[in-house]
């Protein structure tokens, strides 16, 4: 089956996921696209290789997308907060969504999010988290699953040291709160996803900041979260770092530790050195990754089922981001406040 | 544009093509399948998806599958001896094909192939060598081309020591001949690629056997390759190594060297070791490479042109292979024996 | 010339430095020594080789030793308790003496020392912080301090993250405390003269417990220093980890990193893994340290001077303990209460 | 006990040795030397400590040196060919040589040392092949010789790849021929101890040369070598290389491999790279295998007996270095030409 999918909001990440669509994946074609400013829309449309003698259509607003017949499945990749918006009428609409982090910026829309999709009867929403997609968190998720000979006899998950380093952000409009926001929640899903438990309470600290961050922003941070378990990941968040992009991460079990390996495909010998590169940007680094998320929703849809990260999830992840946040501006561990997960969503 | 492929052979590495253009990749479909093993072709063409209302074909003969009209491209994955025959029927069909390494088992039979291509007119063959679309491969070239920063300033290659490891080969069958036909022949390709110049002479030692290998067999083998700019190449082919499926390769230049880099997703510190996991078999290391390659030949295809390893790169590893054996059967270096690369094949 | 070393307490640490003096080192011998228990003493002392014509002298205190006129300098290897009088009383002989950590257990106890010393004019007091001279910390050092080119333009260090993971310690007597006191001690020694500054401030985390923990025992911990300058440095602290004895490190500086590379001698490739050995123990770990550690207080003793951790950096590494001792207590950061340095201990 | 040396040859490798037995290492003392320069032998005379009243005697021959009693040992660091006379008015003497390589330039001049030895009745000879004393190495002999869990079950050896990489050479003096007598003269040392057996035959191959070798230096080279039990060994050697100064060597065994590892003490993450260092040169290296080498020459000569590479180690390498010239020269595989070795040089 061929699912024909609606794509809302064709900036950057929206034509990239229209170029994986069209490009790299199987099973999926692009059938219309919406966007704030209509021009791009069109332009973007324009381009797009339609489905048998069917041109790609552009649509005025995000909900005749939805209601679009040729449209079988809605990719949100519209800006934060126009996400609740859309989600609900691809829910109300019974159409499977596929949602850009975050499901929503506030955990109340994302609350709304999921008792509109538990009305609906059935999953329809995937959130955009892709790092659970990468082979080598794939392959720390294994280990510490024993699903593979990888984690024998490791034991129990304590302690996980994770850093995300940023060549540079913005010299204007990036702010300290966006570290939380926008780089740390990768985390914050992914150590949910890991260890198979919610964050339960988080603190930030801030060291001394690099010379060269942008005016206002507290760069590094430190991000601790406490697990419902008892196990603590350390979070070394540093969006100024310039030497490139290097995200790493290691779990300490009881008796071993699974980390992250380096990524550089060659080791390089030269001028008194060995060793290989990191990578450029988030791009260089998670591209399989963003592949493999969106196949896996592809294969979901066609299956009439889903797959992947949920609304509650989602969810999750705007709570423990809440929570952050306040930790950020009080200086104090903060609990992380949220119900109990519906059975709805059990794993 | 859809690229309906005709599949000749549904053994092993056919039904792996058939799973990667039906689930993996984008912009093709198997629309008809032959094998010698009429059951067989049926059993596979059964469980394809069809395109439209078409199911897949099962055809009686290679020449038929050729022949249907809803077969735009050929590939073949029969067994070596049959190649000949299939390549040349679908150039002679004028429809783009797709083959297995080797192009044929005889370097007189390449020679033909490349008769009736260039008849043809344009090119229509696309030889297996998938390790040209392995990532460390990919890395490594750019670097000695100096098309990453990698390799500013390497200088010339001058050396290359590869090493090829298989874990086991059936107890009965596998010759040591094959040890150069099937094993270092990818070895063979990929030198010629990397370093951009044809392999000129071949040596090969014979160093103490495995008290496993297989009675009767050679293993492991040195392969010393001399390429046409006096650049040499080591190659030490084991493949009753047990240890894992291990392929290594370091290219000595001027003034620094490049390797392939280790392909463990993670880094497990457990019983007083540390270190990552070797691949447990060619499909474990490669399957991202057969992916490239077969998306790059669809794209090709569809595009109207072709792509890749040509006959030519066919030919020339047949010719090496003709030197490599009668090395092994003298103990003497043997020089390789090739016409010039005619210009219909330059690069 | 020839240091004459007295040596007080023969227990494990004394008969290794006497070992190390005597079969390793050069420019000094062992003259003398006392232990609690005299029957060891004796032991050890009928083994020494001795000088010239002179066997080893036993002592039945050590006030007697230290008054020995063939004993140059002293060296101290009792339990801490005995440090201060010890330490004290070579100082009022007017001989160097190494003691090795803690200085003593309390910091009113080496400011006490301090005062000895700075009244005698002269540095003698040298403490065995030994991992200052472990190969990978001083290539980390260098970097940092710009001495060597691996460093250029990494910029100031903001934070450091550590990790100190020892397989086992005995299942009776060894408790929470002592993983600040005698494990963490080590990491408070090094970061004061990485960074060269202050530890102004202290937290403990608690993380899950490992199963396998002796009773009572809160394994791992996570300790939380601060910097003078703000730089934070967080500590794993992981005296149960069994697969081995790993100290690693890693300085994250404006735009760039260094840590502590691994210190297998070999890769071994073997059934499906490759990788190095994770030292059995601290010995394993860092013998040459020790041993690089004493040359140069023997060195320093023979040149009439003075080397290494001083009196102030004992001090240092007590008053950083205390407070972080307060912190595991109360759960709160905890700030470092210290007078300023004295001028005698600038660097 | 103190074993006073007398140095013969106070070149720069000879006033390391000085500067080890004095500085480093423990057991020894310089007491005499020697140099064909007398005004150099008093400058390095005059500054050694001496050992009570005496100082450092001066002598005008080789032979005045080894007959001082204030002499114990000798130890030869003059030039090649001056080696055979040295050593065997030492073994005259009766006492206690370590020469460094060659022992002999000529392989027949070994034999000479080894009769005269043999007529001595006791071993009195050790050769300065120091890499037996590096760590890597250390550890890849006891992994091989199952001395090390690293080894567990990897078979028997059938392959060893070396790689011996020099910066560069002087642009006037150094030959091919010397690439082989002076560089891959230490591996061929090596390997006879890593396997303990012999070379039967040694072959060279001359790839493309390096722009930047010096005129008429065919460098790199590649040199095989045939061990008695089949294994075999490929050797690159590029002593032109720039990059530093890396000797690598990987050991494939039947089920197995043993590397030698990378030596930088830290890694370090910068300017969208990661990696540690390569050594300057041979010095920075092999230091401490310098030092551990020569320690136990000391610990030998003190406990009165002999230890490490022997004369029959001396003359092997010279009768393998013959084949490798001759091989060099016709470019055939050369078969070594030796005796059996006495039984008074069993292991």
């Amino acid at each position: 089956m061929n699912v024909r999918v609606g794509v809302i909001g064709v900036g950057m990440i929206g034509q990239d996921h229209i170029r994986r669509i069209t490009q790299v994946l199987t099973g999926g074609s692009v059938t219309a696209v919406n966007d704030v400013d209509a021009a791009r829309a069109g332009q973007v449309a324009a381009v797009l290789p339609g489905v048998g003698q069917h041109r790609a259509s552009v649509h005025a607003t995000a909900q005749d997308l939805i209601a679009d017949g040729n449209v079988d499945a809605v990719l949100v990749a519209s800006w934060g907060p126009a996400h609740e918006e859309q989600v609900l009428a691809a829910i109300g609409a019974g159409k499977p969504v596929f949602c850009e982090k975050p499901l929503a910026p506030a955990s109340d829309a994302c609350l709304r999010i999921m008792d509109a999709e538990m009305a609906a009867g059935r999953r329809l929403v995937q959130v955009g988290f892709m790092r659970r997609y990468d082979a080598g968190y794939r392959a720390m998720k294994a280990a510490l699953d024993g699903a593979s000979s990888e984690g024998d006899g490791l034991g129990a998950p304590l302690l996980m040291h994770c850093a995300h380093r940023n060549p540079s952000v913005p010299d204007y409009g990036f702010t300290t709160d966006m570290i939380i926001s926008d780089s740390a929640v990768h985390e914050m899903d992914l150590v949910r996803w890991l260890f198979g438990e919610e964050i339960v309470a988080a603190s930030v600290l801030t060291p001394r900041r690099a010379g060269q961050a942008p005016d206002g922003l507290q760069d590094p941070l430190i991000l601790l979260l406490e697990m419902a378990g008892g196990a603590l990941v350390d979070d070394e968040l540093f969006v100024s770092a310039r030497y490139g992009y290097d995200v790493r991460g290691e779990v300490v079990c009881e008796t071993g530790t699974v980390a992250l390996a380096d990524v550089s495909e060659v080791t390089v010998r030269a001028q008194n050195r060995y060793g290989g590169r990191v990578p450029v940007d988030w791009r260089d680094r998670f591209i399989r990754a963003y592949d493999a998320e969106l196949q896996e929703w592809l294969n979901a849809v066609a299956a009439g089922g889903a797959a992947g990260p949920s609304s509650w999830d989602g969810y999750a992840a705007a709570a423990v981001t809440d929570a952050a946040l306040e930790a950020l501006r009080t200086g104090q561990r903060t609990a992380v406040s949220m119900p109990e997960r519906p059975e709805f969503y059990a794993k």
